[in-house]
């Protein structure tokens, strides 16, 4: 199955405890679709200025990424300046320029009107569901969102949700949207918002997943080198979406091992500042670290 | 094999978002003995005041747990008062009141210096000394200890460190003893202080396990209600230990399922204040939870 992806490409500049990067390749779709790249094809729905240097989209290219619902409009793109501190699960915002995303206007190439698979990056709800819109009769609906959205748009979002089938969000989003601090309750009721599975993200400390039947805690890679965390979220979202796309199977069981895909795909996403990593992986190294997963969990029966 | 203990009995004052407890029975000797003794025979070693209830010293007795190095001394009981607030992984001390324990001078009865796993729960690691300086020839020496000594007493710590094969502490206390941010380095810095293997507590996201040659990640249970975090460290511990004990095996891979029964007794301890949900288990509900991680965290291979 083929996979739509609607997001921001963007230019990072970061600051870590480890080093510096500035105006590298960054954004939201940018990371999901190089991630998923790995095991289905991608279509990209996105938006960038006259400064987007066309290597930037020969790289998608060369990744099988489809670039045709990329729009060049007059203008700069999307910039988001941060920083992290040694607690790497939090991302310190510095500056962030919307400038051509802040008139976005979202358009599915024709032949991506039947995309089986729609993941909604984290935007604006409003522009999610005017993709969805677009979208004729997908299998899975996934997305992701944040705490801006969250506290602004919140009526948008639930509107959204009723529409979706996994919702992929980071702990403290959870939280806040359920305005509950247990994380038990808290998925519980975003279960009931339309959902039927919530995948949570808890940076160094893994995911957990819920379906209203089951519970999978899924860990993260324990890394001597974390260069950026920025991305991982997406690369996570890739790996995920990736692995259904390429299996065709949603069950439970492929869920919990998609999930381990994505979280094989954060951890070398974040070795690296932008998609150093990412771009030089292949299906090896991602099968040889899905099994260094197995031994990291790995217990016997009583 | 039988387990000796030392640390603290205690009354302990805590207020959660869910409730209040006022001076109920606490201390690490008293979590861990009861949560061990559903696996193995353990002998505490501790100091009481003269205000200490025969009823919990029969508590204990009820477990099987030999109360014999319980000393009752004039004076006062340690107490401890805290607070959690809706981040139940972090405790406020409102107050500590040594009283007894200030001048507690650990002995240990004199059929259990043959002991052949001991336990040092977190208390001043001088003390801790002087309790191995008891013990004939054990075979596993398993500790805990808490910023408190690694910022006060780092070169008694590390002296202690050389004769421990097991530490078992939180991650921040890793971090900090190491005095490095990112957790697999400190951990490598850790082993080479003398420890065969560290266990990393990280509250609601479970253990971590290093042992230089492999890391094992154990997760915690989720629960929808946690009343009162007080215990888990030592519950977590006692069901370690007590699974070590139990089996006589201290392989890489027994020590991955000793950190799952761990996990188990530090899931039931916090479902309720003091040590009421401890006291009323037996080995199928443990067993059965043991299962439960089973399902939490399966996935299939490639």
């Amino acid at each position: 199955m083929d996979i739509l992806v609607v997001g921001s490409v963007a230019f990072d500049s970061v600051e870590t405890p480890f080093g510096k990067a500035d105006e590298v390749l960054g954004g939201s779709a940018t990371y999901f679709s190089t991630s998923a790249s790995y095991f289905a094809k991608v279509c990209i729905v996105a938006v960038v200025g006259e400064d987007f240097p066309d290597e930037h989209v020969e790289m998608l290219n060369s990744k099988d990424i489809d670039t045709r619902g990329l729009q060049r409009v007059p203008g700069k793109t999307f910039r988001w300046k941060g920083r992290y501190e040694y607690d790497l699960n939090q991302a310190h915002t510095l500056d962030t320029q919307l400038n051509v995303f802040s008139s976005f206007d979202p358009t599915i190439p024709e032949d991506y009107k039947d995309a089986e698979i729609v993941f909604l990056a984290n935007i604006d709800p409003e522009l999610q569901m005017k993709v969805l819109d677009q979208v004729k009769n997908p299998r899975i609906v996934a997305c992701d969102t944040m705490n801006f959205w969250i506290e602004g748009k919140k009526d948008a979002l639930k509107k959204l949700l009723k529409r979706v089938e996994i919702l992929v969000i980071n702990e403290g989003e959870a939280r806040e949207f359920a305005e509950e601090p247990n994380l038990v309750k808290a998925a519980a009721m975003i279960l009931g918002c339309g959902p039927k599975t919530l995948i949570v993200k808890r940076g160094e400390y893994g995911a957990l997943m819920f379906d209203g039947k089951s519970v999978f805690s899924a860990p993260a890679y324990p890394l001597e080198d974390i260069f950026d965390p920025t991305g991982a979220g997406d690369s996570f979202a890739g790996g995920f979406i990736g692995h259904l796309a390429a299996s065709g199977d949603s069950s439970e069981a492929n869920i919990r091992k998609a999930i381990i895909y994505g979280s094989v795909m954060a951890s070398f996403n974040v070795e690296a500042f932008s998609l150093e990593r990412l771009n030089s992986l292949d299906k090896d190294k991602i099968d040889a670290r899905y099994s260094e997963f197995q031994c990291l969990t790995h217990f016997e029966g009583i």
